[in-house]
């Protein structure tokens, strides 16, 4: 999608990276892995979260786990495994999953009559449970979460995308009433949105799926796309509606004020670690990683930049900067590395994508000024110390605010009303989102993806932030009258 | 092993726990269901930790994971499941492991050729992945470690002390000798005894197995043995020395700063979710719980004692108060329930063991004072309410000195040393821990255990704090002389 030019070629060259312009798809791969987020692993479509990758996670985790507590909500752990009979109780829910399961059938030298499946994910566990723990419309609602790894075969693995283990949280609610319930599912998707939008820098269409994209079980599935920078979309979290479908196969019922018997209105909502890849692959570049400065691992890196006889005393000086930006509440790690160039190190710091590199060389402490630089510009500035510690946070917050104003641009662009198929054909082609209008026949979805590989992605909500105007029309391929009073987003996706 | 006068007993039945005098594995069991701790689940040897036990292991999990990063570990996230063959290729480890594996054999619907295991522990996946990653060094030490479960297949269950999967972390790290390993393996030992003591008011006593109780495949293991209030020994964090075993079955080597070719020299270690049982046993009372109050979820709770007329009024006092608490760092929770008794709330938040409870009636309100009653007295006090929030912190402090001093007294008064086996016997089945002479065989050990179910706990080092004076003897029971140059602990177990 980018256009680069025959001097970053060869820079990247020079790092032995392929650019995003070359091959996406490369690049990505060797991004994660010269990155040290993460690496294969021997167990087929699994892979290992290296220390920056996990480092990455530990902070999405945070933000994330201090925002359900603040909203009421409560973690719980359940078992890993999931008796085989319960995922055949919810019967979407079984054919949705069934093609995908782990199946433990011997522990120790037993075999087992009744086999486990390792979770696929967690609500026919949490309703049983929750039929035991539920009695009185005064127990409700249940706010609970759990964060863990779930179980879904992939043929096909990328890091972070497709893996066979992935992690995530997936929170569970259990309401008296509809209402309430649609009323959680709602606010865990604006919680997805603003994290995604102010934490990751990371613009996202709210909306709901179409029936045939919803999750197994599900009686409405909303979710937050992304747009990556070769067009496809990513779908970065889900919030279910999940009605009483869970609630009566699980006997998940209680008494209401009234002294009535009444089944549970269920919800689930998740954001697993596929975010990872939104970041890589909306924000990277032909240079790297760029890591959006709120969630990053290292926000600002100091190199001390000395020859053999006076390293050492600028790598403590290096050290006493970073503890003035550490004061400041800024992450900041000193490349002390001896034996490696400093341009090996400021490559390797680029690709790595942190928001902001520090050269601090003797000169430069005798004037009392650091060397400034972003990873998102190409420019070097000298400021005074004080001036650059003192400004960091702003600094960050620019880094910031450009990321989301470049991804947001590029989503715009990139997304077109189309309302003929010939056009809407060319337009998937070209990499692009194309807002239509669709029928809600299945059949039709599917001759579209058949087609042209591209899916609906989802219908944006009325205060979507994005694409969200009221219209009419016919559907784009079959011309019967559009199901859903405004356009939908089709596009191709990971 | 507390003695309970009539009152108690009387108390105990009110709340519905068998007082632990009465039955401590009933008491155990009941506690652990009725402070919301944990639930059995539909999976064998499973438990489900609930928002009590699940916010209690947060704790354990942030302290820790602060320490770890601090002296320079980095997490990473390794894949639940291992090739079988891995398991396969250390010869200790396969078969301390083979009769307790979960095994995977099918995905969607292939039956595979070589199954998995569900991770009994990770050294061999670790193994292998580093073997990728060293080759010079340079590269050494690696510092690593994870969050997450295992899998052990148990055959009685209960609740935090033996289920299938358990919750822990595990660390990992690899060296370029062994000195710079043994280091390693007594730093984490030492940060297990100062967790333990200073932030869980658990005394340990740290040590080294015997041979028959290492880790299979460890060249040393060491632990921290505390003691439960029935007098049994629970091992409540182990720290191992591998040598190169797992480096030579896996293949990790590097080269020296001589240019030769060598085997990393490796470390593992954990504390597990048990040490939640030891934190049950070791604090708690007939009247339940009593939690360390470094680490509680709730370190005090506030009671608002209205009638019907003034009940939101003093909830809303009662909050005003929460936040005074908060603003000193404590974590504080209002018990905001209706239409149940003080009573009953005073009974519950016993149960489980928050360390400070304040009463807050309108008559206090007019007077500018609180009650405040600690978990460890029967004793209320009556204090001016800036009192009483400003000397909440040294309160707390006080309660952990106070469980800390109670559980060294009670494990010192139930260790003795013991030279005949008759005494020995007669000891152990007192409910007490022996300090005896050992000759070291493995056969002498098991005759021992099969004589009266205690086994030895640990070594005691020299600076263990407890039970290390050097002295020579005659083994308790086959006279052979002592292999250790000081006495060993013998006891019964979790």
């Amino acid at each position: 999608m980018t256009q680069t030019g025959g001097k970053q070629d060869k820079k990247a060259q020079q790092y032995g990276v392929t650019p995003q312009s070359v091959d996406f798809n490369d690049w990505y791969n060797e991004v994660v892995k010269k990155a040290d987020l993460a690496d294969n692993s021997p167990v087929a479509g699994a892979m290992v979260m290296k220390p920056y990758g996990s480092a990455l996670w530990e902070n999405i985790q945070r933000w994330l786990d201090d925002r359900f507590k603040a909203t009421g909500h409560e973690s719980l752990v359940f078992p890993t495994l999931i008796p085989m009979g319960f995922i055949m109780k919810e019967a979407d829910h079984v054919e949705g999953f069934a093609p995908e399961l782990f199946t433990v059938n011997k522990i120790g030298t037993e075999e087992l009559a009744e086999p486990y499946v390792m979770r696929p994910t967690s609500e026919t566990i949490i309703g049983h449970m929750w039929s035991g723990w539920l009695n009185s419309y005064r127990d409700l609602p249940f706010l609970h979460y759990q964060w863990g790894s779930v179980f879904r075969a992939e043929l096909r693995t990328k890091a972070f995308l497709r893996t066979s283990e992935f992690y995530w949280h997936e929170g569970h609610t259990a309401h008296a009433d509809e209402p309430e319930a649609r009323a959680e599912v709602r606010q865990m998707l604006d919680i997805y949105h603003e994290f995604c939008r102010d934490v990751l820098a990371l613009p996202v269409v709210r909306g709901e799926k179409t029936a045939s994209e919803r999750f197994a079980g599900a009686v409405s599935t909303f979710s937050i796309e992304g747009m990556m920078r070769d067009g496809k979309a990513l779908q970065s979290g889900t919030s279910h509606y999940l009605g009483q479908n869970f609630s009566r196969a699980f006997d998940v019922k209680f008494q209401t004020r009234e002294q009535k018997e009444e089944f549970a209105h269920t919800t689930s909502w998740a954001i697993s670690s596929r975010i990872i890849g939104a970041i890589i692959m909306t924000h990277g570049d032909d240079f790297g990683l760029i890591m959006p400065p709120r969630i990053a691992p290292v926000q600002v890196v100091v190199i001390p930049v000395g020859r053999k006889d006076n390293f050492d005393e600028m790598v403590q000086e290096g050290e006493k900067l970073a503890a003035e930006l550490r004061a400041q509440g800024v992450r900041v790690k000193v490349d002390k590395r001896d034996g490696v160039t400093n341009g090996f190190k400021y490559n390797d710091w680029e690709l790595k994508g942190v928001p902001v590199r520090i050269e601090l060389g003797p000169r430069d402490l005798e004037q009392g000024v650091v060397v400034v630089k972003n990873r998102n510009s190409t420019e070097k500035e000298t400021l005074p110390r004080a001036e650059a510690v003192g400004g960091m946070t702003a600094r960050l917050d620019g880094i910031h605010d450009w990321l989301l104003s470049r991804a947001t641009e590029f989503m715009r662009e990139h997304t077109v009303p189309v309302d003929d198929y010939a056009t809407f054909q060319a337009k998937i082609e070209e990499g692009n989102w194309v807002l239509a209008h669709h029928c809600a026949d299945a059949a039709c979805e599917k001759a579209i993806k058949d087609d042209t590989k591209a899916t609906t992605r989802n219908v944006p909500l009325d205060d979507a932030e994005f694409f969200s105007e009221a219209s009419q029309g016919a559907c784009v391929r079959c011309g019967k009258p559009s199901a859903y009073g405004k356009r939908v987003i089709f596009g191709r996706q990971y």
